[in-house]
């Protein structure tokens, strides 16, 4: 039993990410781990009426299996509401339904790595993403971030040099997901010019592009003309509710039916009761806008309180960014490393996402990730003076 | 874009679920296709009243994000209730929530299998759990199935000559999908003690074992000693109902545990709700027992016509087995492929699964799998006598 598990496990070794969910639910430990979104802002009431209504009407239907790609009522939902999002049309074939977009995730690897193949990712990126992409055993380049989003010229130097190695690009242009950057308009038309010339396919992954604080997030990349050279991947766990694990993936005709047959191998399909709960969420139009209205106000004033408190607390000690939108606030520590610091967090009461988990071939030690998505301000208070103490003094 | 997808997706190109499971739906066509239980079995209003509860008492966790592994609770139902059918213990740690056991298929290929290593599977079997193998490009060797189950004779053989080429043997001992037949005692202890002899892992596909006609169904080979070699897939799609996805893994806390870190990459968790929904019938252990037993009863019952009907209609035309548990009959015919027949039986406004689907290497054209699960007994009779009308007559 020696060889008994498959090589690509050899990089699927890493337990942060459940080490931070268990670490989060622990009681009295004040987390700005995890990527949790608000329970309290979860529309209870409007879900259990939704769940009740499907039941009595369509019970038996919502039950059972159901086809691969999704109901096709929800693909309709989806397509018909990006397609007013990004004012050109999105046809339903071109929606697939994942079972959240971490499936999302693992499905295009599976349609397009193999092994030894390159992704590009920007540096940092998300990690469980990489944890997908890892089990089909894909290499990475990293390309930087600026403020203002991809570095453009490490990415055209890149693929100058060595476009045909690189099977795809994978990016979170919006609030991103751990930096809270998010791309310029003038970078995202640079970055869809440099994959057309060099017919590279790219992977947006949107989850936050909807919790905006002040004015609107820029266009999505697939909003633009791409001549079908991007597959987004959109999911309904920061609006909505991630317990339903419902996600979808919007590509070109042709990758979507791949991606189906895929998929079938993979789970039959996504939970019919989740996609039906979606489906009755989505048609009552009016209330889910005022529900996305009233969870972007709470997180914007979650935001500004917590940048209020870090400027009174960790000016000498640490610097951050100023996210527009999405959960995240990105901390450099001007010394000592986030691992020693993680300890000493833990035991003090507080947690949070150590950086280097977030970089796909270099980690940098001195990041760390804060959420301030499910704390009160109370906590939030508490637990940056926490952090505040532990940290080294600056000389 | 010539290279554009993985090269195991040149094994991922067979759509025959697919277009089944959009046939079996189609109006007006009786369908013996496809392989969904019949939705009038689905416990609505204990479902309904237990997603009331569940959302008023624990709602927001409800929806949130939850553990990869899988609901403690749920785990541990699933744990006790399988030590008391095992008359052995079985640990809540000894268990992952699947979404649905196809996500448990999709899971151990990628846990175990690197390409072209060999995976011996049952002729036929169930051509899904093929296609979820395929996708880390495996190969197989075939073993026959005799009246009384596995063919020892051809199993000891290939071990002997190339145990060590072989990853793991892939089964569904008890009312197989799509043959009908189960395992005997004899056989099952015999594979056991060659799995022993060869160390050689095996997996108990179970999807069907609780749905037997008259007598309890032979003890699993999980409920056997077995030293940690034998992986249980379990589901509630049968018993309970498909659209919610659950399903769940049973085997060493190390093998969860590796398991655990790859369904991260995959999914994160399976459904929240989806799996408090089962914990809470689950909970209502002496309501969930008469509710197996009318299915038992429905499906006995169905099944004891549909073999009235072919023994009548088709006698001179095909033989078939005699199942004693699940929900499919399986059929050769006489005269002719079943290829051609299917193209007549859609015609005729009846589907059914062409045999050829089921075989891992070489496809036998003169089988096909008729299941009596969702039809009534009138679209029974007349569906009997559309085939015996359509198949060549024997001379």
């Amino acid at each position: 039993m020696n060889n008994l598990f498959a090589q690509r496990l050899t990089k699927l070794t890493d337990p942060t990410v459940q080490n931070a969910l268990r670490l989060a639910s622990k009681k009295g430990i004040i987390s700005f781990g995890g990527g949790l979104p608000n329970p309290d802002l979860f529309p209870l009431r409007e879900i259990e009426l939704s769940l009740l209504k499907i039941l009595r009407l369509n019970g038996k239907a919502t039950l059972q299996y159901s086809q691969t790609a999704g109901l096709p009522e929800l693909r309709e939902l989806i397509a018909r509401n990006l397609s007013v999002k990004w004012k050109k049309k999105v046809d339903p074939e071109e929606v697939l339904i994942t079972s959240g977009s971490q499936q999302g995730l693992d499905l295009l690897g599976k349609a397009f790595l193999d092994k030894n193949n390159y992704v590009l990712v920007e540096n940092p990126t998300y990690f469980v993403a990489l944890n997908a992409f890892n089990g089909y055993e894909a290499k990475y380049k990293t390309i930087s971030l600026n403020p203002d989003g991809l570095n453009v010229k490490q990415l055209t130097k890149i693929l100058n040099h060595s476009a045909k190695r690189v099977k795809f690009l994978y990016v979170i242009p919006t609030f991103q997901n751990p930096s809270g950057i998010t791309w310029s308009k003038k970078v995202r038309v640079e970055v869809i010019k440099l994959i057309k010339k060099h017919r590279l396919l790219l992977i947006e992954d949107d989850p936050y592009s909807e919790l905006y604080f002040d004015r609107r997030s820029p266009l999505n990349l697939a909003g633009y003309q791409h001549e079908g050279l991007i597959i987004y991947l959109g999911t309904f766990s920061k609006t909505l509710c991630p317990g339903l694990r419902v996600g979808y993936i919007v590509a070109s005709k042709d990758i979507i039916a791949k991606l189906s047959l895929i998929k079938q191998g993979m789970d039959l399909h996504t939970s019919t009761l989740s996609q039906a709960l979606v489906v009755e969420i989505l048609k009552q139009n009016q209330t889910y806008k005022a529900h996305l209205n009233k969870i972007r106000n709470y997180y914007r004033e979650q935001s500004q309180y917590m940048l209020l408190c870090l400027n009174k607390y960790l000016k000498q000690k640490a610097m951050w960014n100023i996210p527009a939108g999405g959960i995240f606030i990105w901390l450099k520590i001007k010394k000592g490393g986030c691992r020693e610091l993680y300890k000493k967090a833990v035991d003090s009461g507080i947690a949070f996402m150590p950086g280097y988990t977030f970089y796909a071939n270099m980690p940098k030690e001195n990041t760390l990730r804060l959420t301030f998505a499910t704390i009160s301000k109370k906590e939030i208070l508490k637990g940056i003076k926490i952090l505040s103490k532990i940290l080294p003094p600056e000389n």
